[in-house]
């Protein structure tokens, strides 16, 4: 047995609880220790996860929850909230690259190109549905960008799932359709 | 030929200049005749087509463009203004007819069979993800029905154009699924 020196967590201790977004967590979560989409805002917005960027709007903190949200409760735990956290934290950097001018905005060809080095392999036409979804007067704010990220990663996901042949080609039935796109 | 007599058109005049949202419509719409979203919310507000309700929001707007903007120009003409303004007035009817006390706001329960009442036949599942989706503390505001509407009919619209078969299954490519969930 490893001896528990420092650096360590004392032993018989879960780590949750030495994480330093654990506070943040749990003073919103509260007794349920689940947070719904407006105590994600404030969680988010109270450990500082935007940065100088303008604090993430409700709707967005609510497709956030759904991307993780796999038992459909509306609610994250801690482990999802740090799974949530790790993952915007790579995509703050990637929009931080881009808004090398700290303006809080990133241009459409930007916003085509982070997309490419997150991985995505998309037609321009695929893009144009994007770059105009998610920009305003021109530019793409970072919520906006986040927003973009959460759902692409989400019909993404949800598309995998059902391409069983792995072949770029998914079967839907009505209804699980309606369920994927409707709650994002 | 039909002889041009009372409520007919004046011979040799497009019927649009007669239409009493014409007005509307080309006063933002500008020269290029084409409305973009901000234009429309302008437009939907001048003529007055929230009644009491608060105006549609951006987004709301940006939706109801890409429900019948078939050549993805992100704006609309006349003939698809009038389409959607007829569509609109349809859905305003029915929220008015479960907003009973004119309160700006439904019930889960009764979005659900607003949803029943319009030709929509969805698993208890789904239900639960619309309902979760547009409902602001436990309420549903006009403007989030409308955005339930449109992209309900968007995306039942989308699947039935793959559902070649009528059997209520459909096959997606990844990049024709990208655009279709995107554009939403």
């Amino acid at each position: 047995m490893a001896y528990p020196g420092y650096g360590a967590a004392p032993m018989g201790q879960p780590g949750a609880q030495q994480d330093p977004m654990y506070g943040f967590f749990t003073a919103v979560a509260g007794q349920d220790g689940q947070i719904s989409a407006d105590e994600l805002q404030r969680c988010l917005t109270s450990s500082g996860m935007s940065g100088s960027y303008n604090p993430f709007n409700l709707e967005t903190c609510r497709l956030m929850i759904n991307m993780l949200d796999r038992d459909m409760s509306g609610s994250l735990g801690f482990n999802e909230f740090k799974e949530l956290a790790g993952v915007l934290n790579g995509w703050k950097a990637t929009f931080m690259g881009y808004d090398r001018d700290r303006s809080g905005t990133m241009e459409p060809q930007e916003l085509q190109q982070a997309l490419v080095a997150m991985g995505y392999n998309l037609s321009p036409q695929a893009f144009h549905c994007i770059m105009r979804r998610y920009s305003t007067n021109g530019r793409i704010g970072f919520d906006d960008f986040i927003g973009c990220c959460v759902k692409l990663r989400a019909m993404t996901d949800n598309f995998r799932r059902r391409d069983t042949a792995h072949n770029g080609q998914a079967n839907f039935g009505y209804d699980d359709f309606i369920q994927v796109t409707m709650n994002f």
